[in-house]
């Protein structure tokens, strides 16, 4: 029972194992029995809710629907936008048996949705006036992965994926970077992490898009994750799949579609941002737990009475507190709590009692303030809203201090290799991206906003283009 | 564009077109390109929304957890509990090719997941501490079903599924009921649907299940719809599965185990119990538009301005409220929001703003009134709550009529070939049961808790034992 209480490992020993450690001991996630499938546990799932609320609210109140589509996908649909195919058809998973029978027209599990979403608006399109269609879906999907971790690559994973079509190219465009925007904006006002954004090089794009745009993070060991895409499609499986509306002027014409999505990525990410040598570390916004009250001397009535009132009240004022009455000692307690990252920590002992005091225990700096016992809602709010922003600041930071500007491949493998993003000017040319993928591991991130007016390309020294951002990735 | 104005087919014409039509018209539904496999439309995952939201809360009240468990189960996993197996194999779809390699243990896509729950516990059930486990989960299943009718059977549908593990009989039969009387009220409080309660035959129970429980509903036609279940396991899968605790007396015991589950078929529920030759008619509090405001002359800025003013107020006041400011008709918009069966429209025309009034009109039973401007949110609140309360009642009046006393085979076919129960003295044995469903083709819906002091088995002749009701069924 008390072996969670044993200690992990350190995150600057082995941050791999650390993570694991912190995945499986504050009881995130668990592994199933079908290798690559993971467990989500109700700590971890519970993150995830948070996140879908707080999505699901943005989504809605820019017009936009929640649908659900089938799980299996035809391999004959699948087959119709070729490069889309050809990116995700090393990876899928394939049933070819039904109630006993062979499947002739083998389902694949969907990987992604484009094509169902695609299909179904090729029937339900047919003028301006069904125009725009804004559809998102809550669901999980399979990628067939040889090496898995939890959160980061798994055979499945829970996402949300948005299909939109519109009308102009213009429209399209700007629901690309709307979704975007709101993603980034998450980063700031839920998770505590500050985003990167901007456009992916053709090489990284997305199978079948015109153009993806994304958000990363930098995590603490100076590798840079993924957190989420918006991609712009333009006609390509509007035309693959003939959706056709006819506009206001008569015309037949072809929508303009994008998709967007962020998944439990965002969970290993989280962990990677902001967690310690003593567990999770979570943001008060996305955590399931805010506030854990502990008790010392529990089985004092005095102590159990302010245990209750202090519980009450946070509860009344919207605070998602927790009560730790089982009969572990206060300092297994602590442990089990930070391990789980929880932001405050109320102490409730009979000695502060006495003196009408409160102890509160930050977990993101471990420090500790006593309050007055009738502040105790307007302090812990306060704390906790001090909490979120000293996280984000302290990201942001960590940002700040790991792009660093490289004015040649050498440059930019020794800043790759430290952790953290050479910021250099490029030609645009794959060529010179695949050189620094060879030398060393990193792939260009994004592409930064930006202009470049003059300055020549790190890598070949032609006339620049671009400014990336290159980086080692998980 | 206004083919969906077009009449659907008579209620009581073709009971079964009648329903079609309504699924599609209302736009709760479509077909998807996999056969068998439905799309959940907007309007018709809305009100699904609003039962997870409903039953969520419920199950959170009373200490149930969240967490999301793989798609697919290995045929080694699924192949541990012989009775589950032999239940769910003719009806399995079986995923046999990964990442272009054929899977060794093939992957069946999950029907139901005791399984995975039951390995999952094997690993975190050791000690009595450690119980109960009350976990739950939203997601899809897949049935591979040769014939489909949306919402009612089709190879993929949408449910929860609760999985809990208990220290002693008791204890999980007590959780078994509980569940069961959670969506009982959720018929009374959700719904409006009264539903018939009690305990499966041997015959009809789930596989591998010790005893199950259901809800069933009565729809128009006169036939039962089972509309969610909940299964008492006792410690058949703990063992096959192998789930050992230590209890407090240091003996090693086998917890005990239930699951619980509802699903997209309550969607059926309601068409077919409250639609009319008119569509859709939705009871208030699973509504997930409580009223449509139409402006009548809606290019006067008067009216625009009531309005806005009506929307607001409402709004403000938790009913969710939609205005429909589109260029069709007011006739037409007046079909359009019965057949989505929104359960109150308020019209705003500029006559009745010069004498102060609104117009109100009911789609249960399409009755209209007017009431004064000032007054329109607090009527609007009553006269939700009436229509909520009126609904209920006509239901439970279809039901109480339908349901007829027989003493004999001939008088259990008469009964359900007009539709409704049969409710008949049974006494307990598969054989009769079996005479009635050759003989009519009604099953044993449920067993009554009412107590069978004398009396004879309405089939053989022999002792009654239990209050048996029977009929056709969906």
């Amino acid at each position: 029972m008390d072996i969670k209480n044993e200690k992990i490992t350190g995150r600057d020993v082995n941050f791999a194992q650390w993570y694991t450690d912190v995945c499986k001991k504050a009881e995130l996630m668990d592994y199933s029995s079908t290798k690559g499938f993971i467990i989500y546990r109700p700590y971890g799932y519970a993150i995830w809710e948070e996140i879908q609320k707080y999505l699901d609210n943005k989504f809605k109140e820019c017009g936009h629907e929640n649908v659900y589509m089938p799980l299996v996908i035809p391999e004959s649909l699948f087959n119709k936008e070729k490069a889309h195919v050809k990116g995700f058809a090393p990876e899928t998973l394939i049933a070819t048996i039904g109630g006993k029978e062979e499947i002739v027209d083998k389902l694949i599990i969907r990987p992604t949705s484009e094509c169902v979403f695609t299909d179904f608006y090729s029937r339900i399109i047919s003028s301006y006036r069904d125009l725009p269609k804004l559809y998102n879906q809550w669901c999980s999907v399979v990628r067939w992965e040889k090496t898995t971790r939890p959160f980061l690559r798994g055979s499945e994973f829970l996402w949300q994926e948005g299909h939109t079509m519109h009308a102009s190219e213009k429209e399209a465009q700007e629901e690309t970077t709307r979704m975007l925007e709101i993603y980034y904006k998450m980063g700031q006002e839920l998770l505590a992490i500050p985003f990167m954004k901007g456009q992916k090089s053709e090489k990284e794009k997305f199978a079948g898009a015109i153009s993806t745009y994304s958000i990363e993070a930098l995590m603490h060991d100076g590798k840079a994750l993924q957190c989420g895409t918006s991609h712009y499609f333009g006609q390509g499986f509007s035309k693959a799949f003939n959706v056709k509306y006819l506009d206001k002027d008569n015309q037949t014409k072809f929508p303009y579609q994008t998709s967007w999505g962020v998944s439990t990525r965002l969970i290993g990410a989280l962990i990677m941002v902001h967690g310690d040598d003593n567990g999770l570390v979570l943001p008060p916004m996305v955590a399931p737990i805010q506030v854990v009250i502990v008790p010392i001397k529990g089985d004092q009535k005095i102590v159990q009475d302010k245990v209750k009132l202090y519980e009450e009240s946070l509860k009344k004022n919207g605070v998602r507190v927790k009560v730790d009455n089982t009969d572990h000692t206060p300092g297994w307690k602590f442990a089990e709590w930070e391990m789980k990252g929880v932001p405050l920590r109320l102490e409730v002992g009979p000695k502060d009692i006495e003196k009408g005091l409160v102890m509160l225990a930050k977990r993101n700096d471990m420090k500790k303030l006593q309050v007055k016992e009738s502040d105790v809602v307007n302090e812990v709010k306060k704390t906790l809203k001090a909490i979120q922003d000293e996280m984000y600041e302290h990201a942001l930071k960590h940002l700040k201090a790991n792009i660093k500007e490289a004015h040649s491949l050498d440059e930019i493998k020794k800043i790759v290799d430290q952790g953290g993003y050479a910021k250099a000017i490029w030609c645009g040319e794959e060529e010179c991206e695949n050189k620094v993928k060879e030398l060393t591991t990193a792939t260009l991130r994004c592409i930064g906003t930006e202009e470049v007016k003059s300055g020549t390309c790190a890598i070949c020294g032609k006339k620049g283009k671009y400014v990336a951002y290159f980086a080692k990735a998980y």
